[in-house]
């Protein structure tokens, strides 16, 4: 088996494990990035050299997702948290409302910060069924007359994904995409606008990416002040003042690694079926054991969220997962059980070795059952 | 001499040079932190490893400013940019008013954003003399009522620098900090609040220190959204949602570099004196060639700012600098001339390494005049 590094068997939620060639340019440019000559934290967001690294980021965001020239591709900073008050902060100042999708923990801190700042119309909520499930087309309600349509593409704590696209066409469609933008291609000319923090697909915590089709930025007020104002960000192209350079030269890496080494979103696409899809045969095999949370036909791509039979096998799982070299299976705090991240960073060979850790430790259950007070003892 | 770096000798305005020893840290940290086995980059923000920095962090702030545990350390993002409009956001709701003193730039730029969100008194404006000098208290114009009071301790592109605390006692001193915190002991329990962004003392662009008083905090709203509300971002330890990670690890390495390396603000403040005086020497040398543009009684130490007798000069002198290993001495793009910032990072003898090179260029002018049409081949 190939023999893979504690980087390399990080399955956590997020931070999310990047790349390791990416990883090593950025070891690299910690002390001198190559075609300047200086660490990338001294360097000034005012050269030319960083002006070329946001003009390539954003050509490369486009290339990748096949976005046409219409599109702006914003770095910003504040996470999707932010993105959850600016939405409404700039499109229901005058007493408009949105529709919102609540399906789960994101979408559910999402709408609650929409509140402060605007009145929403709940499309469609999952909590009668502990966000187990997405919603149906026909389950939606939606309004003819929203300002916004929005929700969350993929719940990283219920492991819930949509594989389609929801919402109606004549009303601006937003999304949070946050876990999985990059992961897959998409449709992406049907959204006005799309926004995803970096820590899970893209790069490091610090930046976001935001991206806004030219006809929906033109509906977008511009007397805003400049931090929450989507114009002054895309008419410096997001040097409106100083950026995360870091955190957008990383991004850059990542976007460069996805087009040169794994050849696009078709390819990472496939990537992420397979490690998703070993992982899902596990607790499809062992279903009395591995009990998957998201109902199948919603699984996400992204992240495996599952429980085993009791609170005190899985923390067993986990020491044992941890003494294998594993780190980040925990479930969010939210809800606990277990959670295996798997992002594009993560490679294919460590979703095996998972999935044969998981086999194992089933079998070593089997042996030791029905002596359950032993358990810590067998597992740890 | 000794040798130094490209690193070593960037006088950057910002993001600034960092300590030599803090970049050897944070290239190990990219592939692995030494205490937790795995890169800054993949490290949970909710993980106990994470919890500590944030509290070493906070605690360090404390020790080095001396600050009272009724103290708030907050790492937020956004830059000094996002206070400008959180304050009036937070303060001027209710059509309240606050003064700004207008002395250069930045807190130009900071009158422009809070004028959208809020009423402000302008207490003294440096216009008339194109910001060369700063006010006398004689000259503020202060309002006993207003909501706070605010100025920026530092002007970074004019090099104009307060060394007093400006205001009344009775009303909410706030001050942007951001290129002299931590240069320096100050009496830092005079304000209501402080913030500085961290790229030009502190650390990398990408988080931004917010100092709060415990009885200014109580004053604060606390039904504004999360990402511009000073409670919910103190409540969670800056850990409201994602933070930075690599910015704030970064930030707690240069407070323990300041702290344990250096031994405190006193110590840092005589290295930053002995940098600033032994250029300021040289404009006050070759007064006639080099042309301090602040009155010196308001000199910087943290940017020494200067004109030559023309802009062919300026031109053939930041060649020359280049050539010689120097980077980052242009002026602002707003202003043109020469700048050479020395913030904490930047050692002693780059300082020394610059003047020498200042009086050995100015020889070599006074040679070559009076044939000023032959400069640029004289000094490239």
């Amino acid at each position: 088996m190939m023999k893979l590094n504690a980087n390399q068997l990080n399955f956590s939620g997020g931070p999310g494990a990047l790349p390791e060639s990416v990883l090593q340019q950025l070891q690299t440019a910690m002390l001198c990035v190559p075609e300047v000559g200086l660490s990338i934290l001294g360097i000034s967001h005012r050269s030319q050299w960083f002006a070329q690294v946001v003009h390539e980021l954003e050509d490369n965001i486009r290339q990748l997702m096949g976005l046409p020239d219409t599109t702006r591709v914003l770095m910003m900073q504040g996470g999707a948290t932010q993105q959850f008050s600016m939405l409404p902060m700039n499109l229901l100042r005058d007493g408009q409302s949105a529709d919102y999708i609540h399906s789960g923990y994101w979408s559910g801190k999402a709408i609650h910060e929409a509140e402060k700042s605007g009145k929403l119309n709940l499309a469609w909520s999952g909590k009668a069924d502990q966000f187990s499930r997405l919603p149906s087309d026909a389950e939606l309600q939606l309004s003819k007359d929203a300002a916004y349509f929005h929700y969350i593409s993929n719940e990283t704590v219920e492991g819930l994904q949509f594989h389609r696209v929801p919402g109606r066409d004549d009303v601006p469609r937003i999304c949070d995409m946050s876990s999985d933008l990059l992961s897959a291609p998409g449709e992406f000319n049907r959204y006005a606008m799309i926004y995803a923090h970096a820590q899970k697909n893209i790069g490091p915590a610090g930046v976001t990416l935001v991206i806004l089709r030219d006809d929906f930025m033109q509906t977008l007020p511009k007397d805003l002040p400049g931090f929450i104002n989507y114009h002054a960000q895309a008419d410096a192209h997001s040097i409106y003042n100083t950026p995360p350079v870091f955190a957008i030269y990383s991004v850059l890496l990542v976007t460069r690694w996805l087009l040169h080494d794994i050849g696009g979103l078709h390819n990472i696409a496939k990537h992420n079926e397979l490690k998703a899809a070993c992982l899902y045969q596990v607790l499809d095999d062992y279903a009395d054991f591995y009990r998957g949370r998201a109902a199948i036909a919603d699984r996400s791509n992204m992240n495996v969220v599952f429980n085993l039979p009791n609170a005190e096998i899985e923390q067993a799982f986990l020491q044992a997962a941890q003494q294998a070299g594993f780190s980040g299976l925990n479930g969010h705090r939210s809800i606990g059980g277990i959670r295996a991240s798997i992002y594009n960073g993560l490679e294919i060979a460590a979703a095996d070795q998972l999935a044969d850790f998981m086999q194992t430790f089933y079998k070593r259950y089997k042996i030791s059952t029905p002596q359950t007070s032993g358990l810590s003892t067998a597992y740890a």
